[in-house]
């Protein structure tokens, strides 16, 4: 474990630690590495003009195509589309539903059709209507049964590799990670810990309440669909003033749908901030879209806008040395 | 600070430490006491049958009543009081509103007889209409302004001490605190980092959702009354999940409706767990109520389901030497 020296500095609180190995070894050394760093020395140097003290190192992270792909389908929605042809021989009812029929024939394009109101009917059938443990251990069987197509991997091993280390390297030096994500926030939670390092509490997603009952089996609380939020675009910033409680000086996105986000972060006046967007640039090792219409990370605003901003874009083909770890994908 | 060498054994993951000083000065040494640091030992110690993992200690405080007093009024409701009455000279419409009249009188017999409904809309007076960082300035102003008519101290100079040092042992031993309150949530985190060392995000109350706005003052946050969520009795253990997606192992309350947060942490399958209830015994240096009508902290379940559940009460008289810490109160 290279990390040892730095994470032992932060914990001691001295900030004067030479940064003598490479903490980002999966990315090229290029201009996006050099600007990463340099915001991280600034920021946290002792006597730096521009660091940022301890309790205010809070910087977000979008999920879906940020931290993990998207493509072709987010993780969570083939989750929901598994969990369907699962339950369906128990639902002979649900053959009669167009929705559910084209999910059990793969035909994605009239579930896509089928706009928000289709695939938040999915989320109801799948997300709610059972407790709250018993939704994290269908997604912990599902994490152990089914792996993504396209690499043969477990989905809970396809953490970009680059990014993870980002996390480390950034939590190293003091800064809270946190993640702010569309998708839902009991899914998520099942996995951040082992693949990010990021603490269930430090996770924030699409949510809905749920219901407390106490009886013969104790306190259960049962997963509805009331009070459904759905953290995108502009209810990011909201959701982290709810969850977070304090204005981020960092923040990392890979679509359109993360710009509030992104400019509630680098707004900061009270700090020197920093904002980066992932581009999928890379057919060969992951995907290329920016525009194309996708279910998930069109990113076209955001192109212009980082810019204007002085937002850092990641070229994943040229930044990235690898994509995935390949000691964690457990394909043949 | 006699507190240094227990912290610093918690950063190093040592749990050999020797516990030779008291962590809790301000309790007498009673069987309350022994219990709390009974339970503290026999969970963190290192090969003890009952040892909870670092990242399983979790523990959740109700504020009102539990950390700082809510007699005669809450502060919180003190300040949305206060708020009106400031407000007032800019509204001469309100006069006419019977309940904002007698706010303005001190009737509080005929404001807590306007029910929840009403109570609600002078919340949506004081909590809504302005933006987030508007609402903290008024609170902190609040707080600089205005001190507690009995003690003569600064409203955030109340919090118990035996509490706090209590909050202290437990983070020294390597224990998330967490707070779970009915009050609301932005109005607890402008001071509970200061009172009680638990920074913003580790607050849950109360909440409504805000609106983000992006204009030429960058990105603005509205406060509404979205949403509204109101964190009390059912609903902690709700707010629980959504917000720290942990079951507790320990709760702290002080009335009735911290029983199903109470029934939640101690019911935790997976951990020796720890239940304790505030039980308000001392009009000389605080006051003396349960089963009183009060606007808050009716305690009258509560005192036969701790007998039934083995939860501690604490006799305010009897098991705390101190209330307040004298060298807190700026009192004259």
């Amino acid at each position: 474990m290279m990390k040892k020296p730095v994470l032992f500095c932060a914990l001691l609180l001295s900030f004067n630690c030479p940064a003598s190995t490479d903490e980002l070894p999966a990315w090229n050394d290029t201009p996006v590495k050099q600007a990463i760093e340099k915001w991280v020395q600034e920021t946290t140097r002792d006597g730096s003009p521009d660091f940022i003290p301890l309790n205010k190192r809070y910087v977000v992270f979008d999920n879906d195509g940020t931290l993990w792909p998207e493509a072709p389908l987010t993780f969570q929605l083939q989750f929901a589309v598994d969990e369907i042809k699962r339950m369906a021989p128990e639902h002979p009812e649900w053959q009669k539903d167009p929705l559910i029929a084209a999910v059990l024939r793969d035909d994605f394009r009239a579930v896509a059709a089928s706009g928000e109101k289709g695939l938040l009917s999915l989320v109801a059938l799948t997300h709610s209507g059972m407790t709250t443990d018993d939704f994290a251990a269908r997604v912990r069987d599902w994490l152990a049964t089914h792996k993504d197509k396209r690499t043969g991997c477990r989905y809970d091993s396809l953490g970009y590799q680059p990014m993870r280390q980002l996390l480390d390297y950034l939590r190293a030096n003091g800064f809270k990670t946190w993640i702010i994500s569309g998708g839902g926030i009991d899914f998520m939670r099942v996995m951040s810990d082992n693949m990010y390092g990021i603490p269930p509490e430090q996770v924030v997603g699409s949510f809905s309440l749920s219901d407390y009952s106490l009886g013969e089996k104790g306190v259960e609380l049962q997963k509805t669909m009331k009070g459904a939020f759905n953290d995108d675009g502009a209810s990011k910033p909201v959701a982290i003033h709810l969850f977070m409680g304090q204005r981020p000086v960092a923040a990392f996105g890979n679509s359109d749908g993360d710009l509030a986000m992104l400019q509630y972060a680098t707004g900061n006046p009270d700090a020197k901030t920093f904002g980066l967007l992932v581009h999928h640039t890379d057919a060969a090792r992951e995907y290329a879209y920016d525009s194309h219409p996708t279910a998930s990370g069109k990113l076209v605003e955001g192109l212009s806008l980082a810019q204007q901003k002085g937002w850092v874009v990641v070229d994943m083909k040229q930044d990235w040395k690898t994509v995935f770890d390949p000691a964690l994908c457990t394909a043949p």
